[in-house]
């Protein structure tokens, strides 16, 4: 087999292992779930479009499809859902796609998680009026496009960690995500960890790294 | 002379005339404002140091330097204020060059100049605490570097023509202001007109543009 | 609802709820302006392809589609146009998609629009030739891609305020708009408010607040 | 006074105040810093040269010059330490400087800080040498320029939360800092948060929330 | 004829010539191909799809089609292989188009290639698993995308000469490559020479011309 | 020596031998003047400052220096200047000292050289004043910064050959000439050639080449 | 009509109007011809595709369509051509698109045109062999893409002027002819003249217009 | 200690211990220098100004100091030279700098240099000239600026392999190498491997690396 499928990973109970879909093919995306399968742990694949939906169909019952994330989850074992909270919230509309993406993603790995969408700073009674949910928010996901100004604000409302994710929402001088990146890295208001443009699965990565060092010491 | 002053400008009463004093020595810049001095207008001169200010006062007694904001004002005529009302905003205190820089010309071009600095979105009750002076003004300037939130924020929170400021306040991936620039073209909020990065003379120059329009209507 | 509908603008009679159509689905749309609707303002779609206008002939006859601008218009409210005038002029006919997005944009918020276009500065005669537009114009949106050279001879020939608008028409080092973007944030003259690339709405929506301030003090 | 100092922040016992030097005068800083000693909170400034320093010696006795992170420390409350700890590690020495401004911030905030210093993948057997360390930290701050190669290196080592700190250390095609920026939002290993290029206190502060969630846990 | 066709090239027995298949159309490279056949030397085609293939077919038979690597190669001589050998790395599965591009280039040219693919510093013990196949080889082409770690932690292992190749496998902030292309010319581990992104085949041709060194050197 | 002196230009008599002073010592300007001095043809020394012109004036009196242009000539033949003209055309008077870089080369290299200076599009009657000198010249450079409007403009009033300088004049998203180089490469207007950032010397150098064929077909 | 048909150019008898076809539709293409037509010049459409071809077919039966250099033209008068010669050079077989739309554009523009494809430097002694071509030529253009060093070493074997193309030929780190224009604009040997990226019709056009003044010399 | 030397490297006879000086104080050099001497090992510190040597110089005697190279060699042990020969070619006399720290570093590391300075493409002679010393060599750095076609035509010419050393060398559009190395990147002639801007100790390296493949192949 070309790839070397790693092990190592998945030490909690229900964590999944993942694969990303976008620069393979269905086939060989069949095979390397195929042989995930094997180990009977819960898997994880983003990126995944309608096709790679239907061929993993075929190898088993256990699946589901979340078009909106472009996830498909094939659940084995239980996932048990943490008590910590992680928070996900967009800017637009737009942004929806990205920050299903992360929302998803933390839920199969065992979070609990709350989301706030379509707040941007263009109207802020509507980010103001999310007050309580950052309060009750252990982590918080801002998933912000065009000039990305949620994640600044966001940060000036609360001492939460954020994660704050770059969408490539928008056009012209926009470049791609780039006008949004680079507002999360010279956020006025500091406490971001900033991810990859368009990177959901990162976004809530993290974000659950933070959450199972809070559980660890609820223990 | 090498310079051609242009006469054309200077349409209302008291109006300066204009020097950009940034590539041009000492010696050039005394030259071209004896000149200038001749036909009896104002004289503004921008992004002027000490030295261009030294050498000024050996011409005339009737100038002012605001070193704040890096400007000499030679005052031959009387400046009638406007109604109208320009609002200047910066998110923080490194803002102020710029922002002075503004409001000095706005001043010196005949209009009434509010200031409401310090406000940017890392605290964001600081900014809603400015909705007054808001609703009062024509026009409003904003002014921001980083990660150049403050531009969207206020823009959201009203319907006034917003002139969008850049500054090259901030380090690293801020790229000399390219962030805070990006950022104010692609607000989610409508409304902004952006200028160049750290053009506070530019933004001045526009506002006032528009308010003598709105003086042209009242009468 | 995964969006929420802001309500706070659409101050004046007549002034219409917007939808930017790119990053939504045919169905998406369709749903927005369904419960846009029941509050009957006018409604203006931009970046609406012949698909949307079809979908949404559905849910009223009140509606026009203006192909080159790519808007979709509902009326339900009578549009009173202002006394003051913006002149929207482009420097060539590969430049009129974003100039007619500017110029519908405009005249549905309600303001009285001018057009002069192909008067770009390679053929320096068609644009001398606009000087008494420009002169009854209050406000000019000025659209050019390529060098975008279009924007600063405009304002070396007037003191109205311009609004720049950057194209990405062009190719090779033009890099999608940037060239012109970057020639407007530069002019050397004053009195520019520059918008992203292809930005024809936030044009006119930036000229209409112009004019809101023009047709206030009017009265 | 020009500056609004926020008095929001500083939940916590010993919580300091911060002040940002570098775009300010030594008169302004001194100014600052007297109006924050009125509250009797300790203070970090950062981005202080020796000149800050001498400035500051002449209002309080209680404070430390950390010339290597540029910080100075007034010190007013006790700093009671966290359970938690925040390991640093950087590539090389010449990243010892921002790492440093990581270190003291964080410790100053109340942090149990480790430190792995000149660990950088060109001799990875110094970096798997770290591995117990690692293991007894709750979140890691890695530090590193040129490539940036340790963020990932260390990231695929651990799935403890990583703050990845790009430096500007390096040249050519290093672009200030831009390698190792692109290199860290890249990583093929995910469960990074990455921050500004040199900024080494937005790091600390980041790493603070994240372990100030873990603290409130253990009660 | 349009195409100069090169016969300096090819000085060893069995070196084939070269055709790059990307900007040109099938009948182009039907024509340059015949013209080549007439030499009786063996031919390698690049960046050739499917559709190229079948109308190579209609010219010999002696062709083979390696879909992975988008070669084509056509045997007239036998290839001699050298006794050195090449050790070519990837990072990712993603990756493995690009380095069978190398991989299969060096052998048409004569080269013993080694391959150790999906090796990333993800999950270094897989890297560090490779150190025989490393200390066996002459020279090491590494292929990543990504943020392109694997060149900089390979290099800190071996002293061998290390062909650094940046893909294109990544999205948002990778900018197609540069993040890896980036990260390799500023490695902190000395001993790359890095070509251009994806560009498998002239890292071939420097690995080969090492080779061609030392062979040589054997005799 | 360790620069290998090139004899083969300077086929017109009188033609100079040319030294690029930006990088050199003086010792090492010194050394090469002198051993080009053996050969008795002026020579052009540019980007030379105070220091170098003394530093040549011990070697020889038939010298002078053009501080405006930074170039020192020691002339030792008789300069025969061609009829055909060349036109320099500045936008401001901030490109004085590359206009004058090209103006001293042309005529240095024996060319007829008419200066137009500070006429840019922000006063765009200036530029129309030249149309006389326009058509009496047979290749005219266009030397701008800021957005480089100038040259667009120019090439729209006339057919003749135009070689396009941007320069560094201006700052913020000006980007050290970038945005006045874009401009110059995406003009609507066809016919410009363009040389690099502030290449006022390489201006000249294309348009004594284009003069050259003029002058022999005149014979 | 919406474009403004500009009747100024085209002094010399059987000079072309001329059509850029990329933006815009079959339709405004036919009628834009049309009008052309009324006035009885030749007319020359670039960036023509196979469609608009036989859409201009429909008008008239005095056209050609070239199909390599995407042109079509329609021819009323007849073209006298220059006893002054323009040389055409490539780089690589992948330039010719850009070369051809060059050479058609100067052809139908009346100058006579010699080719020299696929000479570049990667085989020296090809380009070593058009010596004589040069040396007959009044003006030589260079289309070269990848590193362009074409231009360069051209540049170097004459003093003729050379109006520099570079292409979009290349991938990865070459930046859609980025890497070729830098190349072009940063050359070592000086008399280049540089163009937009694949823009031949420019660069004949520049060649033209030197070739009109040589040609009016020789009368 | 700060830095951890790492005692890995250094395997052949006489092999130097490396120190790079840019980022460091003198004090931390010399006291690294001290440790580094009591293994008695060779020591190469590069980047290494007049301050540096001389305060190493108060450590022994056994050093030299090579000002064009910057560089300071302290010997302690016999340097065997190889067989096999380096080739440093350069573009300009300006280009010395890193040639010499190629050079130096090189023959510190024991190999046998021939060197061939200012063989630039813009006077081709003085290349073609240099054809024997190619041949003979076992591996050529090319170091050039500007657009550093250098490199292309050298692998034009030979098909040894070739390290391309870019430089900073040029001004404007060269954006301080960055043009060179895109050429370098982009080479229609393949067989070369690029190192970052200005690194000549790295070109070294992996020239050193290089030839000791071939020295133990002689073996
Ligand atoms: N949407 C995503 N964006 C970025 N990285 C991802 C994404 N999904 C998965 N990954 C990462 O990619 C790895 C799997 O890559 P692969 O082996 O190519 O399938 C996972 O372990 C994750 O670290
Ligand atoms: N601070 C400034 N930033 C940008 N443009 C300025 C500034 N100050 C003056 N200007 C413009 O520069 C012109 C004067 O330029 P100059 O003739 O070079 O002194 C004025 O007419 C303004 O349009
Ligand atoms: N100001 C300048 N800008 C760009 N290139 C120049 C300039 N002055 C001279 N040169 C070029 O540099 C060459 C001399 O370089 P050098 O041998 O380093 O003195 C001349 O032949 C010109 O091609
Ligand atoms: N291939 C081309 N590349 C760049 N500019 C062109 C090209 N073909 C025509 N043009 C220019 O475009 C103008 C016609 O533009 P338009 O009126 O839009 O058809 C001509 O006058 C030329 O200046
Ligand atoms: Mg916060
Ligand atoms: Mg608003
Ligand atoms: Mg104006
Ligand atoms: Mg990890
Ligand atoms: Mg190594
Ligand atoms: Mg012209
Ligand atoms: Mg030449
Ligand atoms: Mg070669």
């Amino acid at each position: 087999g070309y790839a070397k499928v790693d092990h190592h990973r998945g030490l909690r109970n229900g964590y999944p292992e993942v694969i990303y879909c976008e620069d393979k093919t269905t086939d060989e995306i069949k095979g390397i779930v195929e042989k995930m399968m094997e180990r009977n742990q819960n898997i994880l694949a983003t990126r995944a479009d309608e096709e790679v939906y239907e061929a993993l169909k075929e190898l088993t019952d256990d699946l589901e499809y979340y078009e909106r994330a472009r996830i498909v989850v094939i659940q084995k074992e239980e996932i048990e859902l943490s008590e910590s909270k992680i928070l996900v919230m967009t800017g637009g509309t737009s942004d929806l796609e990205v920050a299903e993406e992360a929302a998803i993603t933390a839920e199969v790995m065992g979070n609990t998680v709350e989301r706030a969408y379509d707040v941007g700073v263009a109207g802020i009674h509507r980010l103001l009026a999310q007050k309580d949910k950052m309060a009750e928010a252990n982590v918080i996901i801002t998933v912000a496009g065009m000039e990305g100004a949620l994640a600044s604000v966001v940060s000036g409302l609360t001492d939460k960690p954020i994660v704050a994710v770059p969408t490539s929402v928008g056009y012209g001088a926009n470049f791609d995500g780039l006008a949004a990146l680079l507002a999360m890295l010279n956020s006025c208001a500091s406490g971001l960890g900033v991810v990859n443009i368009d990177n959901g699965f990162g976004a809530a990565y993290l974000a659950d790294s933070i959450i199972n060092q809070i559980e660890a010491a609820r223990e």
